[in-house]
């Protein structure tokens, strides 16, 4: 493996492979694997559980990070091809990347969504361009319609918990003050018809995911032996969940169009999880959220305090599978 | 040791026991002591010593750190429980603290007092939900009425000069642009009463430090044998003194109230330590101070550059006595 | 070797040794030479490669690095003797630097131009008055007219691509849309006749470079069997070029009056490298500037992206030679 972009380049198999060595690094630490290895991390956008799990998996394999913040510490950087520079922006990623890569042994990248042109961030035109000038090995840190991380630790929390392969995983829409980009819900979305889950999207009108993204997602469950289906009927779609995962994403129907998206969203406030909307699910039911979450607009207390919610132990797998990840990518 | 949160949690044996093994690892480095593990530093105030000293005494027995600032390269994070979270913080520390002590061995938490509600503020409202949800070794790193990494450099500062266990120290208030927390002087008040000596607070009228500081510290003091009084008659105050302990805070009487504080601060520019002050003081007398210092309102050149002054040495036993607290929280 | 703040203060035969050692270093890596040891680093203003380069060298030698910046996480660091600091600088460097390198085996820092004043800028001013507080090892991370680490990457660059010793090296002015400091054009001048070669500097009128700064460049081509020359013909001076090495800067004539430098430069805009512009230049022509650059301001997109170029060379022995000048500091 050379570099971690998209869960969609691993089969099934490939996954399975890699989740095992996650728990072979969880349960038989070697704090030496990585001893003298550098893992650059590059975020164009803020962090929490990325910044610091990506810094203490490293570490926890012997090597070391150094991180670099565009635009706080390090001046902004521009990515517009042919740009005749006389902005804010100092520097071009096609002189920023090669550099932090040629001082590292694999770099990570976190760069959201521009969230103006869905077809460019469905294609992902902006962080493509940015792989493509790194030739060390890469780690996706979230892109515009990808989260590979964040989907790696929810795959493993749920083996950890023993949900079935073939479970019900619902991921609802919930609210949010404002549009959120799609990534973490495309990621969410493929990953559980990866897994060969009965995968049902639960959103309210308007809040489809694009079609490209649920026709990647059907292709996976087709492979996995899984299924897709969208719905707009909470009730029906929460009776007899496995997990419950929610996430906030703008419309794509009016993508980059803030005000559109704030009127649509103003009557969608009860999409909010509450202990209620468990009733009909499966007893064992798991809540599950990548995190940050907005308490009490997104999911009530009640949820993320009560005994379903296991978003503490999805960001403890964060670091877990990047440990796995990094293992293949730099351990020889 | 579990937990690194005030003086007043040790005995004074204990604070000796620490100090000797600061001292110990001061002479004789253990750089693997701490090999592999991680500290995590979340700081929700700006920092150079604590940010620095932590990170450098950590790496000088083999450890590792990360550094989360929330509003600075993280978002945002939401203290208040039940917390509709419609505006700028996008993660609770609900969440957010135990996924952080989730990725390491020991967290270190930097958080101010919020100056508004004096009682809040003395009960560690804040500081105290924050201690709750970490599960791991915690270190306080400044709370609202706390600074024990502080406390105990200072500690070991006057040991190192020898500083008579029960000479004269006097916590002079001094001038300041603003209203400053109470964290360091009720943290030095207290350590200077726990290690057994003369404590005198000498403050203008206004800012009496509040009755449960003062009745913590005279408890103290009972304990070890020495005193604690207050006076704002300067010359009688500093005869004698063996050290000169000189901090900025805020008049506990305006608390919260920068306008008042501001009014009641305009006629004391003269409470600036000057070398004249010194001139009934014993002869050896040190002069102290936390840093940072507004150098010429708070403490005039002539004493910071001058023969007594210390303040660069309280800063370095930072480092020696956090790797003390860190080997005594992490080594086996 | 114990500080390391400008090319001029080694000898070509010294330099030549370092970069032996850079070699050495790179040829065979030494990844526990400074096992145990830390790096302090100051950085008064933004930085990517020597932010990254610095931690990341550290690191490949077995050292750990903390960062410090003033202005961010760090409050700001005053440093005017003798000033009244009610302002908004909340500690002086006479406090910070010095704690700072209690904390550390070697500090970097990096204080450019004030930028008002070109003969305090000229003396190194600011950058001397820092280092005087620095007892540790240190190193110059770009000062008002200095860029070591950069010289000495630029010097080992050209060894590396066989560039004759006696080459012609045309340094040009090129146009950016604001002024920016003499640091890199005084190091890059200064290193190339140090290292015995024919430099021209190729410049507009009005942004001839300061007296002093050719003074010390024709001393060090004296020693080294070099020359230096000016001129603002352009087509004469790029004749026959071995090297082109662009950089930006501020006219010295309106030295902090940025309006009549912006002014100045409204005509420049031509100063920009293209590819007619190495038409008359040595086949083997290398097109070099430290990074970061202004593509399609200061220099065309086909000649960044040129055979030509080797900028992220360049940039690549940054860390190459400052991991020999942390060996030379730090490795006994």
């Amino acid at each position: 493996m050379n570099r971690f972009l998209d869960l969609a380049d691993l089969t099934r198999e490939e996954v399975v492979d890699l989740l095992a060595l996650a728990q072979r690094l969880q349960d038989h630490p070697e704090p030496r694997a990585l001893a003298g290895r550098i893992l650059g991390l590059l975020f164009f956008n803020p962090s929490l559980r990325t910044l610091s799990s990506m810094q203490a998996g490293m570490a926890r394999l012997g090597g070391s990070s150094f991180v670099i913040t565009p635009g706080n510490g390090t001046w902004k950087l521009e990515t517009r091809l042919g740009a005749i520079m006389n902005g804010d922006a100092a520097e071009h990623v096609r002189e920023g990347i090669p550099v932090l890569a040629s001082y590292c042994d694999a770099l990570g990248i976190r760069a959201f969504a521009d969230g103006r042109d869905l077809q460019a961030d469905l294609a992902e035109a902006n962080f493509s361009a940015l792989a493509d000038l790194c030739p060390k090995p890469l780690i996706n840190l979230e892109s515009a319609v990808n989260h590979p991380c964040q989907a790696l630790a929810d795959w493993k929390t749920m083996d950890d918990l023993a949900v079935p392969r073939q479970g019900k995983f619902v991921l609802s829409w919930v609210n949010h003050p404002r549009a959120l980009p799609l990534a973490v819900p495309a990621a969410t979305l493929h990953m559980a018809a990866h897994r060969g889950m009965e995968v049902v999207v639960l959103r309210p009108e308007g809040y489809a995911l694009p079609r490209p993204l649920m026709d990647k997602a059907r292709a996976a469950a087709a492979a996995s032996g899984g299924s897709v289906t969208e719905t707009s009927q909470r009730e029906q779609a929460l009776a007899g969940a496995q997990v419950i995962y929610a996430k906030e994403w703008g419309s794509p129907q009016h993508y980059g169009d803030a005000t559109a998206d704030a009127a649509l969203r103003k009557k969608l406030s009860d999409w909010m999880v509450r202990d209620s909307w468990l009733e009909r699910a499966d007893p064992a039911c798991r809540f599950m959220h990548c995190l940050p979450v907005r308490r009490n607009v997104a999911v009530a207390d009640e949820v993320l305090d009560g005994p379903r919610s296991v978003v503490r132990r999805e960001a403890y797998n964060r670091m877990v599978v990047q440990m796995a990840v990094l293992h293949r990518l730099l351990a020889h």
